[in-house]
């Protein structure tokens, strides 16, 4: 399954985390903007071509050292469907680079209609005869509201294709409580979520442990992700917001098994805008990129090690 | 507010009823296929091709007695961007024919990144100074899972834009209930979002009295649509469920207030594929579909009469 080969990549990096590409377009260094819109015009097209540029730039400089890429949906298709195409080419030139890609696009829906978006984001679209891979995730984030029926359609498409998904238990966000918070039965929602995903989680074993159902659980809530690592052990995680958001290394190594494994940690902006912080030149913003990767490496490693002691 | 204009071409039209364009490929009539595929081979472009081919023929058959139509974004997403440029062109032609445009996507993420959706698919996407319409939808399905900060950014560009969004408050599939019936305090979960959306509405109210922020309640629980309906005035409702899923005229004619108004039901499969029942041959599949969008229209009309006798 596809936490597998997450995780293979995570120890073979020594790194437990993922660069999220969410390319805004004033994140991009001004040289790359100016060249894509002196050539494709102030459009769609010309803003995503930029995109893709920076993209490209950062993934040559992370993929030795970050297992992971994790493009978030919404800033491609903010750009229709030229977005789109950046958001395919992405993924293209990560896989390429023997990088795992996690597709945050937090897809939901019932029946025969996840049943496409599986196949678009995580198996093969068949035309006229042919398996074609639409968008060529590892992963994809998913919202488990509508229950099982959402999900069973992922689950027979990540047997067959060697991929996984993680659905949204505990999100970052301060008004995450609204809803996830509430409590069933003396236990909230988020529990009960996280309890499905375990469940769900036992038609795609894995051979370190870990299903290929995993969880969104995010670092600025880190009681609740010590609670959630100890009753979901099959459970990976993937952890948003550290850095920007709020949350630090220690309040994210809860997040890790005893072995230090078991997660994921997102960076998107720390990542993406290094080269706005010190003294860089937009145009070594892969540089910073990568400076910044290593640091975060070491911090969120130092804490995994710290608390084991 | 889009949700008084979706109402006014309701009235204008006497027909609280919307076109699904989920379009499978094997939906699409033989003639249809074979001319694409010859012409841009098996590939994504092709199936994309042949989808919107087929999509403008309903839509031509449809625009003049059918207020809106919805397509779900699974089924353009599997066709990667080609079928997220289907997606566009698809919009763009059913609103030159007047068409309101519900897009299914129900996205869902936090704060910034549920902006970028909100722009791309309610808004206007900036480039380089240029405002520009990434997908030119009126309404856009949302997942409220993430709480308020998941819908606040959606809010200020629907009042903006003149738009709405349609949440998932209780969806039509067998196993809605595993989460959505859950009680917190005594009430099921579907009802605490509802009350959200009513409360989301606030800021947006429309001028025959239904807000900017609409729910999604399934045909299939027919007694949860009438105590929706009861506890929700404010809320218009998307019905999904007619149909192919199992809800009937009666069922769905819960969904409708003293007047008559406050709802609109989706049929996907029924009117797409309406020319492979009966005698239709394949080339008149637009007219099947009028057929049956027709049918469809007095069904529910005679069903609303009916309860209010």
């Amino acid at each position: 399954m596809s936490m597998d080969r997450l995780l293979e990549q995570i120890v073979k990096k020594n790194n437990p985390t993922v660069a999220g590409l969410d390319p805004k377009l004033e994140y991009v260094p001004q040289f790359i903007r100016e060249e894509a819109f002196a050539k494709y015009g102030n459009t769609l097209k010309g803003a995503s071509k930029a995109l893709l540029a920076f993209n490209k730039g950062l993934i040559d400089a992370l993929y030795d050292i970050v297992p992971a890429i994790k493009p978030q949906c919404a800033y491609y298709e903010m750009y229709g469907y030229h977005g789109m195409k950046t958001l395919y080419k992405t993924m293209e030139y990560a896989k390429k680079k023997g990088m795992i890609v996690i597709t945050d696009g937090k897809r939901n829906d019932i029946g025969t209609t996840m049943e496409a978006y599986a196949k678009g984001h995580l198996g093969k679209t068949m035309v006229n005869g042919e398996a074609i891979s639409a968008f060529p995730g590892d992963c994809l984030t998913v919202n488990g509201y509508l229950g099982s029926d959402g999900i069973r359609p992922l689950l027979s498409i990540c047997k067959e294709e060697d991929k996984g998904i993680l659905v949204l238990v505990k999100t970052s966000n301060p008004s995450s409580g609204e809803l996830q918070d509430q409590k069933i039965d003396g236990k909230p929602i988020y529990e009960v979520m996280g309890q499905m995903c375990e469940t769900w989680g036992e038609e795609l074993p894995g051979k370190y442990g870990y299903s290929g159902v995993g969880a969104v659980v995010g670092a600025t809530y880190p009681e609740m992700l010590e609670e959630l690592r100890a009753k979901m052990p099959h459970t990976f995680f993937l952890v948003p917001g550290y850095g920007a958001q709020g949350g630090g290394a220690k309040d994210v190594s809860y997040a890790f098994d005893k072995n230090g494994l078991g997660a994921i940690v997102n960076s998107s902006r720390g990542i993406m805008c290094a080269y706005q912080k010190g003294d860089w030149q937009e145009q070594d913003y892969a540089k910073a990129a990568r400076a910044e990767a290593l640091r975060m490496r070491d911090d969120i490693i130092g804490a995994i090690a710290q608390m084991h002691l």
